[in-house]
């Protein structure tokens, strides 16, 4: 039988709390719903050992994970009645670059580090990676920031048989997924677009993060779908939606003889899950790659982010 | 330049309105809205000509085609202020299985005979492949009584050298295809289908058809969707919506963590444009095929029918 | 403090489940979610004792009237985890109109008699409240049947000074009250309706009886809609929405320079907690006015119910 | 026959357009479609001459009316195929507060002024209201700007004998009105509320300048809904929307047993026609009251607009 997989995460938030409860409710029931993959490299849904966690706010360090987990800002869940202690105690997170060392010593034998941080602090995930590297650990990177876009970082894996997986996760079923679905489908069959746009409403941290700094997101959403045509309407954060997340897109073409086609969606989903239905196979595919002595970037994970290597950053 | 197809209709419903009425807009304006291929075997979209028609129903036949078009049930259209005489004067379709010399003399000269009647009479469809072959023309077939599903009746057309197109249309952006792409996806992304449904609603003399005899289509709906998880809510004949159809298309599913993702769509077409988008590529390549020598089934049309050659009768 | 009212229902389906369900929910946490008036004649929601119950199923006869809610075809809820005996054991309702003293006899001593079978059996429907009148019971018919306009009937529970309210529940907040609402306000604020459509989907035993009965009732929502401008989808029985109903309403109109207003409703009801919503009050008022001394028909009910004296059986 | 309403306008944006196009598609073709009263004080819809308009922009100032209605950036429309000439000269507005006596002179005796130029610039809005006064005029503010919360203005003049109506126009059919109507009837029918959003999309210039300055027109709007459990999501220009606008109103309630009630809107409405739609109720209601001599507030314009006299400014 395979060994489980050594995984550090850095963040924990919602992300991190879907994920971990996850792997609790199959590994107590034996679910497979929601899963793309049951196996990935011999390894099932539950065969994945958190060791390790770090956390910047006051109230989630100390605790145990499974405690820290539920604490605000968070918002998801909780999925089952009771979870029981995880027995790992959450750690500070790394604030500046120094002590990569004192992390690489923290990650306490992790084969992969999951780095699941609110994006927008580029040197604190050179800095994680940086340790991972030192540490001898797989790196996942699920934020906007460029950490696998980083050539000189990734030939550095590369070379130290780790793999480097990222950028930003792209989430299993959300309105680009959706949207860009769509868009392709009137392509193939030969319509016309004429205007569309998407509004996405949200109630979690990581939505209220978004909202302040649209720019970015919004950029790379559009570059994601691929055409001018589509318009994104203002990000709403309504925090009575809790952690589901609310997206209206519409799609407005003409097919033969310019007859008018309509088409509007409206979409609802628990954002953490869709994080976390995509997590839970690229730590997989991250420890498989390890263990095969593959380093750098896996490129069988190419649909599951948004920027990967070589893409603009 | 190459020479225009010479093309004889059978049948002179909406579909058939959809299809002129496009051809000409499109010579009028040179318009490529909602073409899938401007170019199909050195044919533009404009180079078509209709030298017969054939109706069944007494105000029709003895009319100018671009008369025809306009009658009662027929309710498409118009898409011009103004569409100049046609020159051709639509005829009496063929009654039984007799007179199929005197249709093929009538076919005047046609390379390419395109059947757009409605469903539900495969005696009359064979009837006019018959005569198609015996005129030495190629054949489309719109409907879903078998006709390209018959072996011994391909076998013919192929060693005749004229090609056989059927059977069946798929609508060129119809619930079907959206409903078919959004399950695809969700399996793609490893979401798990808890229930769906599609609800059609439409005001078509074809649609009142479908209502009255619902059987076949519905069933049909059901393989073209590959799932026995869907649920077709009763078609709903609307006579206000005209030759507009609409269709509510529902997703339930689940994603990581057991969480619920819902998605409601809500589509507006026209149909018959649906048809002549699906039409205008089957002509263009039916007339391909023929002067090619090619006979027999032409698979590069299968994307747009629901039952080629080989699926169940 | 005021005595609890002594109820008698016949028909244990989703609705009397869901009536049943709810007063224990309010009783153990004093919940008022969804009532629309706490007090109604001094009786709050708990005041309500259940002293019989009458089905005609096998599998329900001789239960606890607790266990025997949750047995197919019944499908709503359960609201609660745990649900301890009512200590009423479900007895074999009336067949023909033989036994009507037996059954007079069986309310033991209810002062409401609730009848909350499926619509269809006037002969039944008009037992039951004979039955009632002479076991000097008010009588509510929640059916289509006519009862309380049969007006020699509604004569003497006024002469007995016992309240007979009927016919026809109008739910709590369904599609008809939803459309109706919205019709008046396009009226009131001087649009014009061009057409309307409304579908109606649905998993209960009662859904699928309309599904197969669809004529009278499609009838008794065009006429509480009051314009022929509306169209009625056929009603579509999809198991797997349970107790839910789903409407989609669609309103096309016209404003000043006719300009197009497009207006589209997507409703999802508990169609046996509308049913519950509006009993647990008509219960209550005919409790109230029994008490009073005031026989026939309590004029106050008029806006939950579809067929009152006076309308068109 | 009764005298034509001398009509002056102030603004010569969108809702003018739609005005001025919507009187003239009347008097051509009697249509009365969108229209709430066809009489109002023995008013009909045609009896409305615009004897004099003002713009502030350069390229409306000196163009014929029916010109400069469709200047950019206005976008509705065109109604009809040709507009004949008004034989109206559009002048250049006031700028600051000096010329009120120019700008009294100007109105060319009409006995209406209707100030339908951008909300935001209150101290123009009370210089064409003195101005009005002087001239002898009844004046109708459609702006969210204060004039008729203005006491001291109001009794000028009741005691003048002048109508004085405003402040803001509610929409004909928009989405408060919608919204509204909805929380309403889930009030009388007893559910109760959980959450609810509204989220607004419009490509007007005004919808424009209201995403620019969204804070009060926001407040407004939950202030005219009466409950703090709606969010508003931030409005969204989308230029290609032109002078649509488009609302998706999401409510969640719960009904009896606390069972989920879930209802979404998707309203499409052209903006311009909303607001002409009301302007043409109020421009007849001030010439019937000052014909009448009814100085001062009429309250038979309550439902019209959103903050009457008495409202917080």
């Amino acid at each position: 039988m395979i060994e489980n997989i050594r995984l550090a995460i850095v963040g924990v938030g919602n992300n991190t709390s879907a994920l971990v409860q996850g792997i609790n409710l199959h590994r107590r029931t034996g679910t497979l719903v929601g899963v793309r993959q049951p196996q990935i490299g011999g390894f099932g849904v539950g065969d994945i050992d958190v060791v390790t966690a770090f956390a910047m706010s006051d109230g989630k360090v100390g605790c145990d994970l499974h405690e820290a987990i539920f604490m605000p800002p968070n918002n998801f869940g909780p999925l089952e009645a009771e979870l029981p202690p995880s027995g790992v105690t959450v750690r500070r997170g790394l604030v500046g670059a120094e002590g990569i060392d004192d992390v690489a010593a923290a990650f306490d034998g992790a084969e992969v580090v999951l780095y699941s941080a609110p994006s927008g602090r580029p040197g604190t995930a050179l800095a994680y990676a940086e340790a991972a590297l030192r540490a001898g650990a797989a790196f996942i990177n699920t934020t906007a920031d460029p950490v696998a876009r980083d050539p000189e970082l990734l030939g550095r894996f590369e070379a130290a048989g780790l793999p480097l997986i990222g950028d930003d996760l792209a989430s299993q079923f959300g309105s680009s997924v959706v949207h860009r679905a769509l868009l392709r489908l009137l392509e193939e069959r030969g319509l016309t677009l004429i205007s569309s746009y998407q509004v996405n409403l949200g109630g979690t941290e990581d939505f209220r993060n978004l909202v302040e700094n649209p720019s970015t997101k919004k950029q790379s959403k559009l570059n994601a779908l691929g055409t001018d045509r589509v318009q994104m309407a203002p990000l709403g954060y309504l925090p009575h939606l809790g952690s589901q997340k609310v997206a209206h897109i519409n799609i407005e073409a003409q097919g033969w003889g310019e007859t008018s086609v309509n088409l509007d969606v409206h979409l609802k989903v628990h954002d953490p899950s869709g994080a976390a239905g995509v997590n839970i196979d690229l730590v997989r595919l991250a420890a498989s790659a390890k263990r095969a002595g593959r380093g750098g970037y896996p490129s069988e994970v190419a649909s599951l982010l948004k920027s990967p290597p070589g893409t603009a950053v």
